[in-house]
């Protein structure tokens, strides 16, 4: 395969360094990597097959040439740098919020809709993290059954939520125990021994940005604008992997038996029967989505409901990105 | 009020700890204390009011005379004294799952069905805590507009599991952070840094016994045979308090208004409006059961969903058969 100009614009966050790591992992073919930051990161290094990278401040000239540029920052950062991702003519996907939803901006999950990318989308949307470990996990339901109405809960890792919440998690892990106070220096409350049931701001329907994302985007990728989703988001005292608790109403009718030979088809899923179940540290690392604690729903007509847990680093966000790239460098490099 | 004799059997384990320390802070009637506990519970001591009281093992006799008895055993050993209880004539208000659907028993939660209590009913069941939570925070809901479905993913804390569980907690606690092992002395898995979608026993139709207690007791304590409910439990790294998200189908028509109107004039409801929210940390050692994020729900017609956290064995266990005990004392004693 040829050798890509790879480069990666917020390299120094969890999400960049992951990605990072993947491509290493995988020996994916980066022939040259740059690395870009902002103020904070540029003159660091970070280490990929041996070598160590230094980090880049970007700028307008810092994407010319790129085969594929990922993006690890938030909306506004790739925004700034979206004028000059577009005049390198290299393929942009991107992990922001900012492209999700443009209707002319694939939305993509490889395993589900990377058909939806042509030869000239060079700017690409990769989902929301748990909009992504959900729809993976209900996929082979969908196809066979379709599927009318979502319910689910999300069981959030602080990882989710970038450095700075992991810092804080990290220093509560270590005084707490020694009934030693720790500044809230990201989320509203002490997360170690706690859940956090809001993520995200609110808005005016009591919704979260992040709870209306499963929705919003579950429609866009599915290529199904009349499924209803209803999402509650919840942060957990769990480093990575988020878990979810989802009940689907189908739209034919079905038997567990028939969605667990589904399930245990996909060749991404886990499938795990009774005693055995998903958990978060199971899931770390792996590109797998797990799922377990599949049953017929008891409040719901022709319901199915599960657990699925998965990596939202490696899967959700980093290895998503990787997997689309992977086909765009196979299907149009 | 007239001084009651009150026994404990079950003293020294979470909920019986709880109980005694509840009656103290509430000044409730005690006469005398007599605590009752097995093989290894008996000749040690549990202060009350500031008097150090030995534990005695429990056996036929250990009964006589009480008012009031409480169980804090599992339903095996209430199981194995249920004789000398009866014996008594004492009330005996038990927490284990013994009695809980037996017909001629009443299931209770104060707030929503003390009266079904009649002078002659000298066996009184204490529900499920997720199950008095839950339907706590709901009750003023079905009230109003009736409640036809219920979907309910917990978030249950480690205490909830009993003493053992806390201690393989609290050890992972200690010694994980500094990458030391802690072997698997109560849960399947590490729950530190980790979720457990399972609690209880697996059945046949894929729901543990802990899951479908919110149905079984749940019709039982509303009176109503038809509501539907739907739970999965899932175990997560919090030292007390359980939460639960909930989205509960309704009979009439509602406005989000009009519901957060009859959940604040509830008395023992805690209202969140955003940005403020409900959490476990915000819920310890409160009688109240917190609720927030009341909206109106994206996937079903006519449902809401909202989030609530109580102290699982202030509210839940303890103080549930503590307001039971109460009622009892002011109006059969």
């Amino acid at each position: 395969m040829k050798q890509l100009k790879i480069t990666v614009l917020g390299a120094s966050g969890i999400v960049g360094r992951e990605l990072i790591r993947l491509m290493e992992r995988d020996n994916f073919p980066v022939g040259s990597l740059t690395l870009l930051g902002g103020e904070k990161s540029s003159g660091s290094f970070i280490c990929f097959k041996g070598e160590d990278i230094k980090i880049k401040k970007a700028d307008k000239k810092s994407f010319e040439g790129s085969d594929i540029i990922f993006g690890c920052t938030k909306a506004s950062i790739t925004k700034e740098f979206l004028p000059f991702i577009k005049a390198s003519k290299g393929y942009f996907i991107d992990n922001s919020s900012l492209l999700r939803l443009d209707e002319n901006v694939p939305l993509i999950v490889p395993n589900i809709n990377c058909h939806c990318i042509k030869k000239e989308n060079k700017l690409i949307a990769n989902p929301n993290c748990s909009t992504i470990i959900t729809l993976l996990a209900v996929y082979p339901i969908f196809e066979l059954y379709g599927i009318s109405a979502m319910e689910v809960t999300g069981f959030q890792a602080v990882s989710g939520a970038g450095q700075g919440a992991l810092e804080q998690f990290k220093k509560e892990i270590r005084y707490i125990p020694n009934r030693e106070n720790v500044p809230l220096s990201f989320f509203p409350e002490t997360i170690f021994g706690n859940v956090i049931p809001m993520i995200g701001a609110s808005s005016e329907n009591g919704f979260t940005d992040e709870e209306l994302k499963m929705q919003n985007e579950g429609r866009k990728i599915l290529d199904d604008s009349s499924i209803k989703i209803n999402c509650t988001c919840v942060r957990v005292p769990v480093e990575r992997c988020h878990s979810f608790s989802v009940t689907a109403v189908l739209k034919k009718s079905f038997t567990v038996e028939g969605i667990k030979k589904a399930l245990g088809n996909a060749p991404y899923l886990r499938e795990y029967s009774e005693p055995y179940f998903p958990s978060p540290l199971k899931s770390e690392k792996s590109m797998s989505v797990c799922v377990g604690r599949i049953r017929k729903n008891m409040a719901f007509e022709n319901a199915v409901s599960l657990f699925c847990c998965s990596d939202q680093l490696v899967r959700g966000a980093g290895g998503n990105a990787l997997e689309t790239a992977k086909y765009i460098a196979e299907t149009f490099l």
